[in-house]
């Protein structure tokens, strides 16, 4: 059994190649091709911490994927980072344990972000104006640094709760080669992009159904438990397209969960990316859509990437 | 985060700290003080293998443990053992993984043995005559070895299939210092031995009610999944003291789960085994009972057992 860490694995995996497989688990996953055992969750009280493992193999895969995510939000004040975690990839074909995936939840991040990618690539307007954020966390970065691939559209503009946070994401977003804009108001990011990605862990609605412009398009990745809410219910039934990673996960507590348990929307009506992705559901049908991505992350998306960190440094070796 | 294997596992452990532990966590299990999400489970019809992934936090534990064990049939074939697996140590405290315990399914064994060296103290009747046998796999053998510290008889007869297998466990016990027997009918171990240990993946039984002495302990292992059987439903119908190590499992898929299901025992009057240790209720009361245990196995022996070779491990470094 080989153990890789964090700084190897980034090292090594192909951004490309882990995009490619995420789209080919999305789409096994939405054909029922992927077993995906229940999520197991602790709650440690006393150490305002919790943890899940996820767990997912894609049938006619050679390897398996388990994967420990832990989030501790004391942590910052013992100076460490509220999120931990690790991969391990097993053999599918006679059980032993291939690599230890040591990333402290990278590829989990690296996951997220690539999903919004792939959305992007099959809903986002043809001719985007400004890229619009919503937070300024790791998320919110990996999202717009890997948007790169899909538009040529260098004008960002940025929403937080701080301006010390915005100015470091303003040097960010900078150094990225983007002419960015801050501020401290949702509707200016409404206003000003036609290209959206909301990354944050708010539990009430920051954007409003009246504010968006004509043809937008919206990445909602904060929505990953019950009770986190980025936009106003009426946004979502608002939509002319929703597409979903999981029509289960985000029925029940993603994004969409909000305007499903109000009967603003009803689930019948979501479409899984990877109907998508297979060709079997349209994406972006016309420049004036309002659509809209709901991504809770599904198991899946660990395995795919794990296979291809693993594979990739495998091949180093 | 610290990688041992299996040979400085089983260099370190100390099987009497493990067993109190074990102790431990069999009577927090037992009193609600143990989180145990639901077990994952996969199944890989193409290479004829399974994988279950097993996690418990010991509430007020400051560590937590996620196994994951593999079975996959045809690995023989292959030159590799059917079994693999390992268990990870993470805080409870802080999220950050500690250690990986590359065991190979050893420390299940040890564990899964223990709890056959537990059961042992509390129901096992006082002058044992003969230790009895069924099965000569590493379970068989392991039961017996940590049998030696609770009787001091020594004298053991074994059954099993195959004329070899017997053969090979006659070297293995006389070495351990037992006066062997071994036979190929299981009703000659019922009539020789009144501390029974079955440890076979046998789907049907193998020792009818009839032919117990009077005074017998019988601890069953080998139920460990729908399916597997080793007694004689009116056995376990006839004991009169039933002790489990859990009563969900147990009634569910283990040794006393047919009886259960055939309405010739109520699974409210079986007795978890943490309420036995704990003094809540009783272990055998006098020397004429039949007593049964049967153990399923319970993720907080996985958590108890890590816990205790973790700390021996450091504690060695």
């Amino acid at each position: 059994m080989k153990v890789f860490n964090r700084q190897a694995i980034a090292q090594h995996l192909d951004l490309d190649d882990a995009e490619a497989r995420l789209a080919q688990g999305f789409m096994a996953y939405s054909a029922g091709k992927v077993q995906v055992p229940p999520v197991q969750a602790f709650s440690f009280a006393q150490a305002n911490g919790d943890c899940c493992i996820k767990s997912a193999w894609l049938e006619g895969s050679d390897t398996f994927t388990v994967k420990v995510s832990t989030g501790f939000y004391d942590n910052p004040a013992l100076g460490l980072d509220s999120n931990d975690g690790l991969m391990l990839v097993l053999s599918a074909c006679n059980g032993q344990p291939l690599a230890l995936l040591a990333d402290q939840g990278w590829l989990t991040s690296v996951r997220t972000a690539l999903a919004g990618r792939i959305v992007a690539r099959v809903l986002a307007p043809a001719r985007v104006e400004a890229i619009g954020v919503l937070g300024t966390g790791s998320q919110a970065r990996l999202q717009l640094e890997y948007l790169k691939a899909v538009t040529e559209c260098r004008e960002v503009i940025v929403w937080g709760r701080s301006e010390a946070a915005l100015s470091d994401y303003h040097d960010f977003a900078e150094a990225l080669g983007f002419n960015v804009r801050t501020t401290l108001e949702p509707q200016a990011v409404a206003q000003a992009a036609n290209l959206i990605i909301c990354a944050t862990p708010s539990r009430e609605p920051l954007l409003m159904r009246d504010w968006l412009r004509p043809g937008t398009h919206i990445t909602a990745v904060g929505a990953d438990a019950s009770g986190k809410q980025e936009l106003d219910p009426w946004l979502v039934a608002a939509a002319d397209r929703i597409v979903v990673d999981s029509i289960p996960q985000c029925s029940q507590y993603g994004e969409v969960s909000h305007a499903v348990k109000a009967g603003m929307i009803d689930w019948l009506g979501l479409v899984e990316l990877g109907r998508v992705l297979d060709g079997s559901n349209p994406g972006r049908e016309h420049e004036a859509q309002i659509t809209l991505a709901d991504l809770t992350g599904v198991a899946v998306q660990d395995a795919q990437i794990a296979r291809c960190a693993y594979e990739a440094l495998l091949g180093s070796n």
